[in-house]
C-alpha cells in the first residue's frame, strides 16, 4: 500500500500559499517534504524559514531554482555562478540537500556554446557545493525549452556533463514531464545510476495548450509514471518524489481541495 | 549567390491558396518545387493535379502526409497501412518522389508499443513503395508531439527504424523545427547519410505561444539553419529545401506579400 512517506510538493505547485501557509497545510495533510522555490524564502531571515519547516516536521527536499549559467559575456556568466553559490548557501541554511538547476539557454547563444557555458558554470560551482554540502541537481528540461530555458534537454546530456565535472556534488533531477518521451530513457537512467538525486512528477495532457503552464495532475495525462518510478528506483533512488505542477487551470482551483486531489493522485498514480 | 533552384514551398505554408492558385503564384515567383498536402488534391482527378503542376513547370517534391500507423486494434492499424498505400499511389500519380510520414502516436498507447507499431506499419508499406517507386520519408517530430502525433521524435530513432526495415524505399525527412535542439543532431545526420531525402525549414520563435501553429519564418527564430543545411548536404543531399510553416500569425497576412517574404527569407537565412 502506497503512503505519503516519500511525498513532497513544490511550493510553486500551490502557488497561492506562502511558506507559512504551505507548511501548515502540508503538515496537516501528512505530506512530509517540500520543494522550496527561492521566492518563498523572501521577506524573512533564512533561519526563520528553516524554523518554519522544522516546527512542522517538514523536510526541505530541494531548493528551486539555480542554474541559468548562459550569458553573452564572461561577466554575465560570473554573475550567474555567484548567484548559484548564494543559492547553495540558502539551501544549506534551510537544510535542503540539493539545488535544482535549470541550466539556462538564450535564443541568441548557439546551443553548442550554451552547453559549453553550462558545463563550465556547473564546474565552477562544485567547490562551493562541496563546502556547503549541497548537491547541484541538473534537471534536463523538455526540448521545447531549448530556446530560452535550458540547453540541457536529456538525461544523456546530463550524464555527459557529470562525466566531465565529476559526480561527487552533481546529480540529476529527473522530471517526468521533461523526459517521458525520450527513446533513450531507460538506457540513460541506468547509466545515471546513483547520480539520480531527484524525481519530479506531474503529467502530460493532450492537448497541451500552453508550453509553460498546462501541466497535468498525475493521472490526467499519458506519462507512465509507475514505469519511470520503477526504473529510477532500480538505480537505488529512495528519496522524496516531488510533485511539481505548473498549471493556470489548476492554480485557479480552491487550494485546499487541490491539495487533497494532489495527495489522491500521488497515492493512485505514482 | 543563393538562388531559388532548390526552393520548394508546402501548400500548407500559404494555406489560403488552393492548388491552382499556389501553382500559378509559385511559378510566377520562380519557386520550382511544391510540397503537396493531400487535401490540396481533393476535388479533381489526380491527373489534373499533375497537369497543373506540369503546366507550371513545377516539381511535386513530396506528398504530405502519410503515417499515423498507431492504433488500438489490428484492424485500425491495417486501415492505416491501406491508407498509406493509397498515399503512395497518389504520390506516384502526381510525380512526387516521397510521402512524408507523420508516424503517429496516441496518449492511450504506451510509447514503446507505438514505436513498435510504427516500425511494423512502415515495413508493411515497403513493398508498395517499391512497386510505386515512391519513398517513405520518416519525419521525426519534436518531442512535444510525442503524445498524439508522432512517437518518432529523433533522427536517431528514424535511423533505428531504417536499420530494421531497410533503406531501399525508406528515408528521413529532416525538419529543422523538430530536430534543431537535438544534442545528437550531427552524429545522427552523419549516421543517416544518404537516407536523408528531405530537408524542411522554418524557425523556432521565442516565445513560442502555440505548440502547433506558431512557427517562424526563417530568420525569425533561433535555429541555425545554415549549419543544419551544411551538415545535411555533407551527407550528399542535394534535393529541394522545403519551406513548411504553420502559423496563425502568418496565415493572417496578405498571401502575396507573405510569399515575397518567404522567398526573401529563404535567400537570406537558409
Amino acid at each position: 500500500m502506497e503512503n505519503l512517506d516519500r511525498c513532497a510538493i513544490h511550493t510553486m505547485t500551490i502557488k497561492q500559499w506562502d511558506l507559512p501557509t504551505a507548511c501548515a497545510k502540508f503538515a496537516a495533510a501528512g505530506v512530509p517534504g517540500v520543494g522550496v522555490w527561492r521566492q518563498w524564502l523572501d521577506g524573512r531571515p533564512l533561519a526563520e524559514s528553516k524554523k518554519l519547516l522544522d516546527d512542522h516536521g517538514l523536510t526541505a527536499v530541494s531548493l528551486v531554482r539555480g542554474g541559468f549559467f548562459t550569458g553573452k559575456t564572461a561577466e554575465e556568466r560570473q554573475k550567474a555562478i555567484d548567484e548559484n553559490r548564494r543559492c547553495l548557501d540558502e539551501a544549506a541554511a534551510i537544510g535542503a540537500g540539493q539545488v535544482v538547476l535549470v541550466c539556462g539557454a538564450d535564443p541568441e547563444i548557439p546551443l553548442p556554446e550554451a552547453r559549453k557555458q553550462i558545463t563550465e558554470g556547473i564546474a565552477a560551482c562544485v567547490p562551493h557545493a562541496a563546502a556547503t554540502g549541497v548537491k547541484l541537481a541538473i534537471e534536463p528540461l523538455h526540448p521545447m525549452y531549448a530556446d530560452c530555458r535550458s540547453a540541457v534537454n536529456t538525461i544523456g546530456q546530463s550524464n555527459d556533463i557529470i562525466d566531465e565535472v565529476g559526480a561527487d556534488w552533481v546529480g540529476i533531477a529527473v522530471d517526468a514531464y521533461h523526459v517521458w518521451w525520450d527513446p533513450n530513457l531507460e538506457a540513460e537512467v541506468a547509466r545515471a545510476g546513483r547520480r539520480i538525486c531527484g524525481l519530479h512528477v506531474c503529467d502530460w495532457r493532450t492537448p497541451t495548450v500552453d508550453l509553460l503552464n498546462d501541466r497535468g495532475l498525475m493521472g490526467e495525462g499519458c506519462i507512465d509514471l509507475p514505469h519511470l518510478r520503477r526504473i529510477v528506483e532500480a538505480t537505488g533512488f529512495d528519496g522524496f518524489i516531488e510533485v511539481e505542477i505548473f498549471s493556470d487551470r489548476l492554480w485557479k482551483r480552491d487550494p485546499d481541495q487541490y491539495l487533497a486531489d494532489i495527495i489522491d493522485a500521488y497515492l493512485k498514480h505514482v
